[in-house]
């Protein structure tokens, strides 16, 4: 099937679906999962090939993302039952007016439509916005890096079978077949076809996203996240978080990069937190990227001019001594992405100070950055995080994959 | 000033206005209006000046909306202090949860930042834009057609020196200086610097904008809306609703294009259609454009290829026979431009149907499409028509130039 052949048949989809009521979408979802586990044997089967192929080309971290086992597959099911077992995002009512003239004017939730996901390897991805599309009522079109391809036609094979065995049209989930740069490309300019897109994945595939889509697109994940830490903070409290933020999975969007640290307890703070992040035990040492007046209290890398604009997603801290809660809100203006961002302080008037002038999508008081997910901000489930202020901002859940719409009921008013 | 100098001037003033009381914004607003009152002289000169060079350039339609006069500043003085009076957009707890770890997370509505708008050459736009968007935390960036240009300078520099004498920033109301075609260029992919452009215009700039636009844009405004006359119709209502719908304003988005009716009652109702559409009186006689069905049953232009995806923005009406709600679903799911669709019935079963399938921002049940309006929505205001789906849909008022940011206080809580 061509790029356009399946974006066709997603297209004719769209109409069902917007019919289907909330507790069939559900069964959906449920037989789905069923279908998932019933076809293991299948799905390890094209995994192994797609390890074979990839192993040379790939890390071994994207090669472990890769790897199902019968465990994993079992677990994204699971993970599909809990989205079908989730409150429906749609048909909500979120606001009602009777008008003077008697209209009945109601803004209600309702699917994209086609939802189209580009992403990369991992297998998980497949099944969980498959469920989490089918669920909001849209289509979807997941495109998938190649190194996954023979694993996600596995997986989509079944969930498709199963949409079959329930009388729904196969073209529910659809898996784009090519898996070039080409087929990216088409789906950010279906206008018309894509409802919405959303790309997860790296900062290169966000940046191609923005420049060449033609179609509603939601930018992603690239978390540059600061730690201010006032005057008045909690010294212990605050090593506590920095730990916690930078260290206890480096890798992710909500890890902080930045440490921001008022020039008045400085001189205390600094060693305290060189020595933390790097004594010996529960993770590797923080390699130190220090401005100029943080580099005269402890040693570290010299920063340069990129320092402050760098996504490390590893065991690299950028510190940086600033004269207050002024400067320190002025430098994530410059240098964030609009992510999330926490100070640490006992004055109630630098927290409202920090938290009314940050514009990031979570902006934290005396926490972790860490927090920034759809779990921990109880959505039950994510679809990824928002980094700019269309649409949806932050952990995207359920109700995200939504928009509105009006309906007016009438008695013949005319204007 | 060079576009990108203007830019950057608004850029500054942004975190200004993030940190303003509702009444601090609200006063600019008063105080914007009584400016522009007391300029009037000054505006009223340049605005001769642009009718002068635009005669003969551009249509009479064109120079009626651009010719200004006392009554018509006053008017627009009125429209500022009555969005002052609105409520407060910004600062609406739109969730609050509190975690079992005792996170407390509040979903607050916050300003865009920036706003940019691209239009033609209404001076009232200027006004109106400038007033939205200060009330709701914005900075503006504004950008006239050329034929305006000095009259939407007298008004911006008489707003600027009120923000001036309150000691608020000049720079929370900005006018490009460059009219030529590189300026719009230059906001459509200022990116970081524009948080939302909303174009108002033809159908050509918001093409542009599509194909253009690297900053989040909303779509506005054309509207290619249908009205389905059901078989179970009352008639004599679908007479007036339909006249209303076509003739009261048919240069506006909202006005109906296309009319569809149902088979089995196509033959008596389309006669009385043309007779109400047609007779003398109120508004000029309405040419009918018929597909094949219709022509055999009243005398009009037969409809070609373009003619079922046309915005007339004239007194002209497609007419089509479709033989039930399903067709006419279909036909609007093809043809429509996701603006504002109706029915006409008595079968509660079919507007529902219609309802659900309809894929427009507004989708009406037994009155006229002109509906579609912030006014007529009761939102006080309105800045546009949304006809795409991220973000806002449909009227956009005050509550729709804000996005929301996520603040989250806690005690030291780790992941």
């Amino acid at each position: 099937m061509t790029t356009e052949m399946t974006l066709a048949a997603a297209c004719a989809a769209r109409k069902v679906l917007s019919t289907l009521t909330a507790a069939r979408r559900s069964e959906a979802l449920y037989a789905m999962a069923d279908a998932m586990v019933a076809a293991t044997d299948a799905i390890l089967s094209e995994n192994e090939k797609d390890l074979a192929a990839a192993k040379g080309n790939i890390s071994d971290t994207m090669l472990d993302r890769l790897a199902l086992t019968e465990a994993r597959i079992v677990s994204m099911a699971d993970g599909m039952r809990k989205v079908a077992s989730l409150p429906d995002p749609c048909g909500r009512v979120l606001s009602r007016t009777e008008r003077p003239n008697g209209l009945l004017i109601e803004k209600v939730s309702v699917p994209f439509g086609v939802v189209a996901m580009i992403y990369e390897s991992r297998p998980n991805v497949t099944s969980d916005c498959a469920a989490l599309a089918i669920k909001s009522g849209n289509v979807c079109v997941l495109r998938c890096g190649k190194e996954a391809h023979r694993t996600s036609s596995a997986i989509v094979s079944a969930l498709r079978d199963a949409l079959d065995s329930l009388s729904l049209p196969k073209d529910l989930v659809n898996l784009i077949e090519d898996t070039s740069r080409e087929s990216a490309t088409a789906l950010m300019r279906a206008v018309g076809q894509v409802d919405l897109l959303i790309p997860r994945g790296g900062a290169g595939l966000i940046r191609s996203c923005v420049e060449n889509a033609l179609v509603p697109c939601i930018q992603t994940g690239t978390g540059i996240c600061h730690i201010f830490v006032d005057e008045s903070a909690d010294t212990e409290q605050a090593l506590d978080i920095l730990e916690n933020a930078k260290t206890s999975r480096p890798s992710v969007c909500n890890a902080c990069e930045v440490c921001l640290v008022h020039r008045a307890i400085a001189d205390d703070f600094l060693p305290r937190l060189k020595a933390r992040l790097q004594e010996e035990g529960a993770h590797p040492p923080v390699k130190l990227i220090l401005d100029p007046a943080a580099a005269t209290m402890i040693d570290g890398v010299k920063a340069d001019e990129s320092s402050f604009d760098t996504e490390f997603l590893d065991y690299t801290l950028a510190v940086k001594v600033v004269s207050g809660v002024d400067e320190a809100i002025d430098h994530i203006l410059r240098h964030s992405t609009k992510h999330s961002e926490a100070i640490l302080t006992q004055s109630s008037e630098n927290a409202a100070l920090f938290t009314a002038a940050i514009d990031s999508a979570a902006v934290y008081v005396n926490t972790s950055t860490r927090f920034t997910d759809g779990g921990e901000f109880g959505l039950g489930c994510e679809i990824g995080i928002s980094t700019q202020k269309l649409h949806a901002r932050g952990p995207m859940g359920l109700e995200e994959l939504t928009t509105y719409k009006y309906i007016i009921h009438g008695s013949g008013q005319i204007r």
